[in-house]
């Protein structure tokens, strides 16, 4: 996948982002468990790129806090002059590159590497061409911008819908806005692009019809340039990438019975014969094994499922659950931090934070390891084959044995050696007929009421 | 809002409701968690009508429970007459009402007051108006009857669909039944219609055709006027609230990762950067402030939720629940006439019903209150910063004194002072090598079988 | 709607199913929480057929173990040479059978039992009929063989879409592959057709077109033909059925807030009146009575519930529940072979497995029924009108009495008698001052960090 000539990148986020009404910079919003942005920076990963500038307007310090780590640099454009202004800010970022540049949009996530490859190699194809620009043919295309083309994807105009003609409006190609060109034609074309018009900003699109080389178009399908600028849209983003992510599994040997009640992440690793029932939430890092069965309204997050697991109804595995082979993670269970080893049972109703369950351990209902005394956390060590009441507590940090037993209820505080019963109890005491009596007493008191 | 003239409001609601298959009166079955009839009664109010009257067949009885304290009155169709003679049933109880009178149906639920508003200044636009007719365009104008305009929405014919020629049923524009007339005109021209049709009937549209002064129509959406014969139209009409509303919560600044599965009710307020993850339901009363995470799977109803909150995922809140700034309720957790003061968190499987929670306690999983003895509810006190114990439970009235530490397993049933330690728990006993004898005996016993 | 003449039929389930991407053979998938395979057996036992083959290709042993019990037989067609093939491989099976055979698929699992009915009638109008094939009218017939008719439904000519001139294919009727033929008939024809194509297979439908007898078409619905080929498809046929059940529901009288959230079984029985909030999931064997409502997120199997209950939200029901009149299952409860007297409530974070719990009686938070010791399961009874304090743990087998009170946090190992008050618990401990010290002493402890 990596670029055949050295490649950057330049992205476009410098919108305000008003329609989103909010304090969060719109390309940090997510899209899949994962900011808009960085979805983009993963995708260009794949190429490889030399360099990547994001080109800021408000909210810098939230971007830049978000790209740490990824490579990428940041630009600012100080005043909204347009999108070709907005390219020219990365110039400095870019100096001393050479080789092609790619220019995507921030709120234009799903752009695949395929596409922005296809694209550098369409650039590349002969030394003749200026730039590629991304089309794309929508539903309706109602007043994006229109590419004319002479054959063979070359493009002969390219003009906005308002200064369209009606056969020009006719035509269904339009323009993404996304664009490959060289290192050395791109800012010398910016140099020469105008303002000349209604709203006073320089248009990158201009560069195509600039005198001397052609540009030519290649399509992408509509889904992948789907553009953000409100939450409507982002949740029109997101159904159309969960819709993908779910014919997908579905073609790589998942059942899943109602697929548009589960969610992916980005991330999401499913294996074979994995059986998903309805109302199913992954987040980010999720790796389920083969033969794996979630069950109705489960929600998964930063867990591995091993081969033959059984999980939920009603599962909550956070980051670092590891489920093992065959063991099973029952309703209203709550998992982080801990591994589950093989055929080892959570059935109902607990807590397991910070341990280690043994294999074929069963791990009563109502169970909760203590493990934060408020300033600190503590492991839970269980050992294979052990028997948990219901209702037990044990505080970490403890350690009950291999095929240890506690008894219902209890509250462990201190080591169970193997093989030993553990019994945290009172006697039972009983008092003939308090009840009934308690039960006179009240009811003349609601009486009295 | 205000209506310019004095307003009354008829509500028909005598129809049998046979396909509803229901013991409930068709027009109290709910959307968006309200009786049909009630959304109807919260629009008109916006208009301050001097009267309110409800035209009913059977189940007189059920209409008036739920109408009480709205200020609306009660008429009976004894006979099931047409809807002409169903408005008629109004007169005695707008006996000496002068203005404008509305005519709606207790079966159509989501008319907005702005479109009722129309129909009034529409009907006094001029002196001459007789009456204002709602029309709508339908995707599939089907069996309606259709109204047949002669420029600027004045009326020149309407004809129910049977008795409509081929041009006729070319029109688009339908009849919703809705309208608005002068209270002068109203029970004047009721007298003059026959009903002389096929089902002997007397039909409210035809006053308009009556000889004299001319009527208009005006145009609502289809969404806005659709009617509920059964509950599948009842789910219909559900689903067009819910969308609309989907759509206005994530313009107005709240993310919806999943619009779809989320259902709101009637009176849901939301802030900005407000995230709701998929599948969670909002009941009536909920109140969300800004920059609040709902997780997936969580039910909210009669709770307010402050800035930065933090609920679920599965987290249950009733009425009466109030969540603090930046307080956290978390999974399979339940709260209920509680207050979580500010930082409190309640992260896991716990009850919390008729309690305070102060600011910055932490209560641990598995807690909890114990509000109920059979037959009154008594209230558990959590002072600020206290630690509450995994698998405690609170025996109210109790209370636990400000930076108070419950061990786990502890049943509290006395008041823990500021600062102390509470232990309820007996020792720990061990008996070594217990469990691998009972292991045995069992095995045994198995293999015996 | 037993069929008139005697019937065999011929399930035909010897595809590879390679798309499936499965160890789990193709037939076996569920829809509606059943195997298509057993959708296809319980259709045609309405029909009482005195035999039924299916013929099988790789994974006998599956198909054989699943059908165990229905009377099907199991045909194996060793190599995978066409359906005309694959159905002469029924005719051992068939041997002595005399009557009509009905040929299926075991990857169409919709097919209605009053559509094999029609298709055996139509077979039975007269003598000199051959074989009655079922049509269908797709939205996108697409390369579906087309059948060319000339008039009354009787065939002329059925042509493989491959082989159809322009004429030919814009004929919307399309062949479903499913068939009505005699047994006298059947063998017969199918040792006059050939397997002179590309593929070299013998194909069933070229019985139609031998000299002699005329065949007729009936249709059905497109959706009762769907077929399952992967799991995208099944996913859809899963949607299909949903669908039509979820309005049957609603025109029988339930409600459905949010009907395509609601996720039936192929036997799910609701009475009248039945409330269903968003997110229910019905697995196999429930019954639901008149009044009751089942609020958001449950999921219910194998339980029975009576009149006027209240279920949910997150209740989990599991076979073996039975839930009186008026009864109440709350929030994050599990019930599991148990029955709950009327009146009775469990609402919140309980685990009632193995048990009986009498009328009235209050199950408080966090009950845990202690029914399983590693080994055996043992039964809680709890008397009418007692009270379980929350947070107890039922150690089984033990017996609450009628009117008993058992105190919060007791672990029950004993007998209470009725109207007794049952007590496990140690005196409460204070320690003024730990709290202030022991947080001093871990803020040093961090700080030291």
């Amino acid at each position: 996948m990596t670029a055949t000539r050295p490649l950057a990148v330049i992205i476009l986020a410098a919108g305000q982002g008003t329609r989103m009404k909010s304090a969060k910079h719109k390309v940090l919003h997510p899209v899949a468990g994962r900011p808009m942005l960085l979805h983009l920076l993963s995708s260009i990963a794949e190429l490889k790129p030399e360099r990547q500038v994001v080109v800021v307007g408000a909210g810098r310090e939230q971007v830049e806090a978000a790209v740490y780590g990824t490579g990428a640099v940041i630009a600012v454009q100080e005043q909204q002059l347009g999108t070709g202004h907005a390219v020219a800010q990365a110039h400095d970022a870019l100096a001393g590159f050479a080789g092609d540049i790619l220019i995507l949009y921030g709120d234009v996530p799903l752009v695949r590497p395929e596409t922005m490859r296809a694209m550098l190699d369409r650039l590349n194809q002969g030394d003749d061409m200026r730039a590629v620009v991304l089309g794309f043919r929508p539903e309706d295309a109602a007043a994006y911008g229109r590419i004319i083309t002479s054959g063979q994807g070359v493009i002969s105009k390219m003009v906005e819908y308002k200064d369209a003609d009606a056969n020009e409006r006719a035509v269904t190609l339009c323009n993404s806005g996304l664009m490959a060109v060289r290192s050395t034609d791109l800012f010398v074309l910016l140099d020469q692009i105008g303002n000349d018009n209604a709203a006073g900003e320089y248009y990158l699109p201009d560069i195509v019809m600039l005198p001397g080389a052609q540009s030519a178009v290649i399509e992408a399908e509509a889904w992948e340039v789907a553009g953000v600028n409100s939450r409507v849209e982002q949740a029109v983003v997101e159904a159309a990438w969960q819709d993908r992510r779910r014919s997908e599994a579905m073609r790589e040997g998942a059942t899943l019975i109602a697929p548009e009640t589960v969610f992916f992440a980005y991330d999401t690793v499913l294996g074979r014969d994995v059986l998903v029932e309805p109302n199913v939430v992954f987040g980010p890092g999720v790796t389920v094994a083969d033969n794996v069965v979630i069950h109705a309204f489960s929600h998964l997050e930063g867990a591995t499922i091993d081969t033959g697991a059984e999980i939920g109804p009603y599962a909550r595995l956070r980051p670092g659950a590891k489920i093992g082979p065959n063991a099973k993670v029952g309703n209203f269970v709550e998992v982080k931090k801990a591994e589950l080893g093989e055929g080892a049972k959570v059935n109902h109703l607990s807590y397991i934070g910070d341990a280690n369950i043994g294999a074929r351990a069963n791990v009563g209902a109502g169970t909760i390891t203590c493990n934060y005394d408020g300033f600190f956390k503590y492991r839970t060590e269980i050992g294979a084959g052990a028997f948990i009441g219901s209702n037990s507590a044990l505080v970490a940090p403890v350690t009950i044995g291999d095929g240890a037993i506690v008894a219902a209820g209890s509250v462990v505080t201190k080591a169970v050696d193997a093989d030993a019963l553990c019994l945290v109890r009172p006697a039972q005491e009983a008092k003939p007929g308090w009840a009934a009596r308690f039960r006179a007493r009240m009811q003349a008191r609601k009486a009295a009421k």
